[in-house]
């Protein structure tokens, strides 16, 4: 099972007040390059995988989606997310990605934020969505780079050149991660690149898309701190489709 | 153009004294699981892109393919090879591969070791090995992996709490990198995985495989300063397949 630290006191105070969460899609940098990895949404059935606080939900349904099923760990999120819809073709519940099942054949989109580095069991959760999609549907997600969460001890080090660099070690060694963000003891599952693309490929979905997010120059610009994503990618965006030639 | 540091007297003579040169695939780490993603080489006819001193050519048609044609910059590595073989099936020649020419749908595998990160224009490389193979062939190949090859200073450090660590930085800055292995300059092109996979899949071919080589406990056991490829993937393997239903 996932750890739910988003039902800490502490931790939900604190991941409330992240910019991200305060003002939506908008306020995240890597929203525009992982928009650009969506299918149109005109009549989708999406899922949601760590939906959070159901900005990406709203979206979806003001982007023509049919309908947008919320699925998240947290009571606290889904209390949130509830409370900012009254639209009937948008569900939440609470679900444990290393737990959940859905119907079969039931999306023509899966899609998730920053949540799979939570999951354990990812194999599980990758069969679970190829089941739930119809042939051709899209599998779209983000997830912490391995870069940024093999390390023993992550942080920026100060190479003696002087420069800024980021420590990379223990990265064949997967499983779990424990780091302190927000709250301390948050715990996180690292896996190799080649895990998580192979887990894709080997369940049955074709890739069609890596990126390991770097802002523009124009973000930069605006948000200086964010040429640190320069030296070391911190999020890993992919987009995959299940196989068969049926395109919804 | 691509550098031919093969052919520096200093730099060759070092090279020829590696393991993998003196001893062939065998004494290569990453061979088991480069040699486990190639397809059955049964009357394959094979192009080999920086084909060395020729191991893989002779290994390939001791395993049943048809023919090899190795490519190398370096007069020096196509001299000794050529020295190895009276096998009429296999055939060397000189090309850079920034700048070289197949003939269309001629070959059912692409093979290459640890060649491409001296290639400056890897798209028009991928471009020319998909027209060269047959619909459904096969293009499996190893490199160094961004991880090794991304920071300003490539080296080990050692963190604060006493662990060895690898220092990534400058991860989005793809281009020239110059490290001193063997010789002194050696030039090599960083690229992110997400360019390398990209650049693939745009292409028009279907990833199949992509491995972040890391030792085996045996492995380990018998060559112990290989433990340091826990810390840090030194090489990316991939296999990918051209569109395409003709399965040769």
């Amino acid at each position: 099972m996932a750890q739910n630290i988003y039902d800490d006191a502490t931790f939900f105070a604190g991941y409330s007040q992240l910019p991200r969460q305060v003002h939506g899609l908008a306020a995240a940098p890597e929203w525009p390059a992982l928009r650009a990895m969506l299918p149109d949404l005109t009549g989708k059935r999406i899922v949601d995988l760590g939906c959070g606080f159901g900005w990406f939900a709203r979206w979806a349904r003001e982007h023509g989606a049919a309908s947008v099923l919320g699925l998240d760990i947290s009571d606290n999120m889904i209390g949130r997310a509830r409370a900012t819809t009254q639209d009937q073709a948008i569900e939440y519940r609470m679900a444990d990605l290393d737990a959940f099942d859905l119907p079969e054949m039931s999306f023509e989109l899966a899609y998730s934020s920053l949540a799979f580095h939570y999951i354990e069991d990812f194999a599980r959760l990758v069969r679970t969505v190829h089941r739930a999609l119809v042939p051709g549907g899209h599998f779209v997600f983000s997830i912490e780079h391995p870069i940024y969460m093999a390390a023993k001890q992550p942080g920026w080090m100060t190479h003696e050149q002087g420069h800024r660099t980021w420590p990379v070690d223990h990265y064949a060694s997967e499983g779990e991660r424990h780091t302190d963000w927000i709250a301390s003891g948050v715990l996180k599952f690292h896996r190799t690149l080649g895990t998580t693309v192979n887990t894709l490929i080997d369940t049955g979905f074709v890739l069609r898309h890596l990126e390991e997010f770097a802002p523009t120059r124009e973000q930069v610009a605006q948000c200086p701190e964010l040429v640190e994503e320069m030296d070391r990618p911190l999020m890993l965006l992919m987009a995959a489709q299940r196989n068969g030639t049926y395109e919804s």
